[in-house]
């Protein structure tokens, strides 16, 4: 499969104006001269199976995607393409998750589920056509949601007396029912996730970042008091940020929202954000305290210990795909994606090189049993053993891939019953070890340790980037020149919704948080000059 | 939460006129003298909080399940109902899975995803839009699916040009992606999964068994050669063969469906039928030879080693939370559910008793360490410590929730540092033994042998009650006794489809498969009195 020969096709995914277009437009765009500006200038005429085949092989030698530092969005899709990561679906704005990019999403969902369940919530499905008239109900959601809903209005052939919203998200449907589930308070806390599919109808897409149908969980709590649901809101940002650091290596900023950046229903959205590779800040994470704004709205109550009705206080919280989108974003280079290790669907490659036939049994033996004695003891390894490719063509296409560890098996280090170790986060030679012994146990010990490095390796370069682009501001001219240099700036704020809105106005930036951690000593607004309690980032975002 | 107050709106889905009512009129419905007839002929009347309690109170404990043998369809909208399996959901035909019935979701997603993973497939994620245009290119495909369409013609406040559908299978995106990624026989076979929701607008619904929306997996797989896809879809119905055996200890009957009864767009449709306790059929799983039906439709083609274009040869194939309902209607008793327990989320609960409160910490003290015990060694345990039941409400309730094995710990065990243990599927005394040590890897062990014996004995029951209930027929009155006794019929086939229609005209039954275990020797038609290479299976289905 030709992943370069796709291209266009993403790109289209960037403007909604594209539709589908005949096949035989998508097969010959070379992946260097990919028009920029959609498949409409894409240079036309099919190849015959022959010359296609001989054009796969020149593209795939030729496979390197735009370099990062020279176009990012470019990159961006580049990378996804070639690395097969995920392609455009039929219908404008969706996405086709493919094989190695779901890989990526089930690691996450491995992970968040095991402690979803570890904090005592129980994983169930709720349907995903709503009634409009749920919708409705909360006067801040349906103004956040309307235009942005997908309706059926046709069933079994007929029109439907009223139109189903296909879920951009649950809160409604999950009150509906809690008014069923919960009478005392013997039945809080009510906690639940799922793991679903949801339907937003952006007008701007971009694969994993905003696509009009994506996958999440979506986790929602009940109970009895409010400092309770402050306290699950808190705990399951918490759990988002420890995920981030210590899986994915982002070194997102744990926050709260601005009240203009509330979610549409929330009386406090914490999130984590993160600082993509162009510095442009990712919303990957959120939790909501909810109040009682959806059990108003949908008479969710419990009779308290003195027999009292109440209304519950409820949370609600995500993580979507668009994680994904983060995690290529913040580690990738030029060459292309890379992996931590902790998420990477295979930690560890093999490649074994050979010239003559006479030394291929001995290489593939050796390879054979290193990745026996790899995936024994946990390690999730690839050997690449095809002979239609060269070593040095495998050894860009898996880095491209994202791959973190390489390994080289030729008929010398048969011979002194070595191998060649290469990182993938540190280029060339300075990262590529010789004679690292092929025993099962020492070679296991040095990878998992290289891996474990490549893990916090790739976390500190994170942390030194995005704190080397942060800057301090104290006045609003400090502000504007940070954010017109490309970087994040933090700074006092108790200024007006109006000041907020006039900053994006004029800067692009919006406050992606006001972080959890906070500054010592007294604040002066940096727009106001009044006193301020709080430094928040302002930034340009996806 | 009082499952059995919910009743009403389970029953609901099994009558299309209903739709959404007050919730005042679902609240004090009493199980037992549930209307049949929907939820219009329902007590009204609201009680208030404390009443509500009390009622609560006095129907949990009197929380029997309409006996099986009394009303078969009565008693499972029951079990599914107490044992928070599922809800409905707020439109007509939608199902809310529950925590519990989720888990049994899971256990089936966790034993078949590793399979999938073992032969070769792996997982992605398609758009569930698919354009309209998409499901008119194969013909019969559209011919049976047009019916049972959920359209989208809104999104983003605006009409759309072509309405979308919301997918009732994957079919058609999958082709017009395969399309793209595969260009020479190098890139076959292709074998992908996904784990996705569903939509089929169906008129009479029935929780798990046919609802609006449902889970389900569906792979779908594209090789060189005929044969090959005739070899992955025997495969598949293998693997899912086994499963129902081995794991949900259901004796599925693996087969081929007639003509008449083959998937729209397939060329062959494998398939499972299972014996539920009403003796009618379900069919519990698919797996289709799609031949080259869809890769003409839609130009999926290769480049042979030869350099010829020719196209693909395909495969699907599926099961679903409709296997829940099977699970529920072949194991289930008067009592309620019944649960394998390999697939039981609760494999054991542990019931402490005791009278005076200078008893509680010592019971309480080894029952926490029978768990631990239990659990360390993989067993998947629940403690019911709750000190707001009597141990007599605790044994019928987890029986009704179908665990598989009870341990009951009381002061005398603890001085005798044993434990009383009960079998599910052995009703009152005889599935009691006194007396197992509490001695962790005696008891351990104990209770691994018992849950195997539950396991085989359940299968063997299920078998036993399927053979007895399927009549060996030769002539067509023989097959319409068999038939109005509520047995299946098997015998020799070679008629007409005219004269399988009349069958189902005339009886109700039709063409469950022809089953893979053939006997031998000359076979003579049931209808014609014409040589039949095959017997087949006819019964009443759901």
């Amino acid at each position: 499969m030709v992943a370069s020969l796709r291209l266009p096709s993403l790109t289209s995914l960037l403007f909604p104006a594209t539709t589908r277009y005949p096949a035989s437009l998508r097969r010959t765009v070379c992946l260097r001269n990919r028009p920029l500006s959609g498949f409409a200038t894409a240079p036309s005429g099919t190849a015959s199976p022959e010359t296609k085949s001989t054009e796969v092989d020149r593209l795939r030698s030729d496979r390197a995607v735009t370099p990062r530092s020279q176009d990012f969005n470019a990159w961006y899709l580049d990378v996804i393409a070639s690395a097969e990561l995920a392609d455009y679906g039929p219908v404008r704005g969706t996405m086709v998750i493919r094989p190695y990019g779901y890989a990526i999403w089930e690691a996450i969902q491995e992970y968040l589920n095991v402690k979803f369940k570890e904090t005592g919530h129980s994983n169930m499905y709720f349907p995903q056509f709503i009634p409009y008239s749920f919708i409705e109900k909360e006067a801040s959601h349906v103004e956040g949601f309307s235009p942005e809903l997908a309706l059926v209005t046709v069933g079994g052939g007929k029109e439907l007396e009223e139109k189903l919203v296909v879920r951009p998200t649950s809160e409604t449907i999950v009150n509906h029912m809690f008014t069923q589930w919960i009478h005392s308070y013997r039945d809080l806390p009510l906690m639940i996730n799922q793991w679903a599919n949801v339907t937003r109808w952006e007008m701007r897409t971009k694969p994993f970042i905003r696509t009009l149908e994506f996958l999440w969980q979506e986790g929602h709590t009940a109970h009895a008091t409010p400092e309770e649901a402050e306290k699950e809101a808190k705990q399951m940002i918490e759990i988002y940020t420890r995920f981030a650091f210590e899986h994915t290596a982002i070194p997102v900023i744990p926050g709260r929202k601005s009240k203009l950046e509330t979610f549409a229903g929330a009386d406090i959205t914490y999130t984590i954000e993160a600082m993509m590779g162009d510095r442009k800040a990712l919303q990957a994470g959120t939790s909501h305290n909810l109040g009682q704004n959806f059990s108003r709205a949908f008479g969710t109550q419990f009779a308290d210990e003195n027999g009292e009705r109440q209304h519950v206080w409820q949370t609600s919280w995500a993580v979507s795909t668009r994680f994904i989108g983060g995690i290529i974003m913040t580690h990738g280079d030029d060459t292309g994606l890379m992996l931590p290790p902790k998420i990477a669907p295979i930690q560890v490659v093999i490649v074994p090189i050979w010239k003559k036939d006479t030394e291929k049994s001995g290489v593939l033996c050796a390879a054979s049993s290193v990745k026996e004695a790899l995936q024994t003891a946990g390690v999730r390894v690839k050997l690449d053993d095809t002979d239609q490719r060269t070593p040095g063509w495998k050894f860009n296409f898996w880095e491209m891939k994202g791959i973190p560890l390489r390994i080289e098996i030729g008929p010398r280090d048969v011979s002194s019953n070595s191998v060649v170790v290469s990182r993938r986060d540190i280029p060339g030679k300075a990262g590529k070890v010789f004679g690292i012994s092929m025993e099962p146990s020492t070679l296991v010990a040095y990878v998992k340790e290289k891996l474990d490095e490549i893990q916090s390796s790739l976390l500190e370069k994170a942390l030194s980037f995005r704190d080397s682009n942060i800057v301090d501001v104290n006045s609003y001219d400090e502000l504007k020149d940070a954010i017109s240099s490309g970087k994040w700036a933090r700074g006092p704020w108790s200024a007006s919704d109006a000041d907020e809105q006039r900053v994006k106005e004029e800067t692009g930036a919006t406050i992606r948080c006001f972080p959890f951690e906070q500054t010592q000593g007294t604040k002066t607004c940096l727009m106001t000059g009044n006193p301020a309690e709080e430094v928040a980032i302002f930034a340009k975002s996806y």
